[in-house]
């Protein structure tokens, strides 16, 4: 059974096939949060302090923690800027960090100051990218986000981005690396662009799971991009990839229609024994204060659970 | 490919892997509904007429049609009942219906009377059942559920309700009718009794498509009895089940919730092409308007489609 084991200080996590769905919360990152980037330049962390707590207490399993600011020499000002972020958010929440930076100087750094066992977020199936990260995790012991590009981009083809995943598993292998230590992201396209995108990472996950064995991730909300109402996408994608065998996402824990997917998906998929988390969380739940009023409002009482007559027939326990 | 043609008297639908999920409104169904029963024994039907009317505009696919309101004898009162909701609902709406009964007679009845071609509600794997129904079938022309128990009752095996579809299917050729006819429901276990329902579920959907090919349904909100928030289940298991391979269910389509992830599952599933009908239902959602005021109000303006950093790394459309 693959199991990636990711720490913090003072608290292990499984990620694995019969694990709870890990949602690795993506809110610590200024790509595209323009006023955040500001903030973290000036020193100043209390959007990343606020993420950090808002994240867990919605039910984070991780968090990711970037601090790409993109400014004029990242090789210089990211390492510093990534260990603040690291040690402020580590000295704040329990949770397990994956340490994510597009410059390998500044991973070094965070792996140098990260408790536990943090997930070092990313490597890529580029030779400078795989002789870099890869010693650094062998170095560090610590599990590995793989994305399955390479330097020819990324292949529309699902069958040669398995094939960049797989070759990523074998160079780490080169160095000691075992595949339970290889998160692979098997890359999400937007479906508005691209009809077959759902389709091609459900086949994905299922090979990546049962040839290569390896634990998997993505970029969640890339899958709705461009369409309106994207929560409804995402949180209809969420038990999809848990069907088809992903084990953790890079996600927002904020949205509670994404995490009540994620809720559901775990009870569904088994890896809430005895519904006991769901029960825990929704046991309060009126309908009407939930998201869906209207239905609730539309609703004769006790209209949950028909199909009794063929229940009735076929001895299945009845609804009402 | 597989497709079940069902049809009104104007509008053919077609069940199949590469179909939009066909939704059979469960409504009209006087099972564990006292009061929809004591109006349709009084011949009041405006339930049923507001039912059916309902059920099409929340977009409904068919319409599982059943009058069984369990009278001293349903031989005697069960047939005329029957053809009259029949033929008040497809003198209503244009969808086509799903002939329900466990009286023989009463679908032979509805048989006589429904337009185009209605489907049949059911056959199980009892010997009794099979020599009354399939001949039903082959007379009439018409595609049938098959429920996956027997004389033995619902097995709680897997392998053993797999193989009471298997017989229904090869019973079924042997009076001529073939299996893009049989629509097989393997029959859903609530997940609070059996934690196991769920990946049951699953794995028979994927052989009953891979090894038997034929359509597939079920009672769907079997699955969540016992549980709060039924519906936050029943909308995570619908894309779980899409994703297997399930190509419709008997479920109340009057629930936004469970509908929205009928639609994003489509999306998902590369059936709902240029996500036309996603767009065309969601193009003016607002988030504060929907279900998930408080995410909404939660999140920052931009925040959706995070994950810039590594999309721009791998080269992946940027959300924002």
């Amino acid at each position: 059974m693959t199991r990636t084991i990711v720490a913090s200080a003072t608290r292990e996590i499984i990620i694995g096939f019969d694990q709870p769905f890990c949602v690795i919360g993506e809110r610590i990152n200024p790509t595209g949060r323009k006023k955040l980037a500001a903030e973290m330049i000036e020193g100043n962390f209390d959007t990343v302090i606020k993420d950090a707590l808002e994240q867990v207490a919605a039910g984070a399993t991780m968090l990711d923690v970037n601090a790409g600011v993109t400014a004029v020499d990242p090789n210089e000002t990211e390492p510093p800027l990534l260990v603040k972020t690291l040690e402020i958010v580590q000295g704040l929440v329990d949770v397990p960090l994956s340490i994510d930076s597009s410059v390998t100087a500044a991973i070094e750094a965070g792996l140098r100051v990260a408790k536990g066992r943090p997930l070092v977020n990313s490597v890529t199936g580029e030779e400078e990218k795989l002789e870099a990260i890869l010693p650094l995790c062998k170095k560090y012991d610590v599990p590995v986000v793989a994305i399955s590009n390479d330097e020819t981009g990324i292949s529309m083809d699902p069958d040669v981005r398995f094939a960049v995943a797989k070759k990523i598993v074998e160079r780490a292998a080169d160095y000691g690396i075992k595949p339970h230590d290889i998160v692979v992201d098997p890359l999400v396209m937007p479906i508005g662009a691209l009809g077959s995108a759902g389709q091609q990472v459900f086949a994905l996950l299922r090979r990546l799971r049962e040839e290569l064995k390896v634990n998997t991730t993505c970029g969640l909300s890339n899958i709705s991009f461009g369409l309106p109402h994207r929560h409804g996408i995402n949180a209809g994608f969420i038990p999809m990839v848990i069907g088809a065998g992903m084990t953790s996402a890079i996600m927002n824990p904020c949205r509670p229609q994404e995490m009540e997917a994620v809720r559901a998906a775990n009870v569904l998929n088994g890896t809430d024994p005895n519904c006991t988390n769901w029960i825990m969380t929704y046991r309060d739940h009126k309908p009407a204060e939930g998201g869906h009023a209207v239905a609730a409002a539309a609703a004769p009482a006790g209209a949950g659970g028909r199909r009794g007559g063929r229940a009735a027939r076929a001895g299945v326990a009845r609804a009402e």
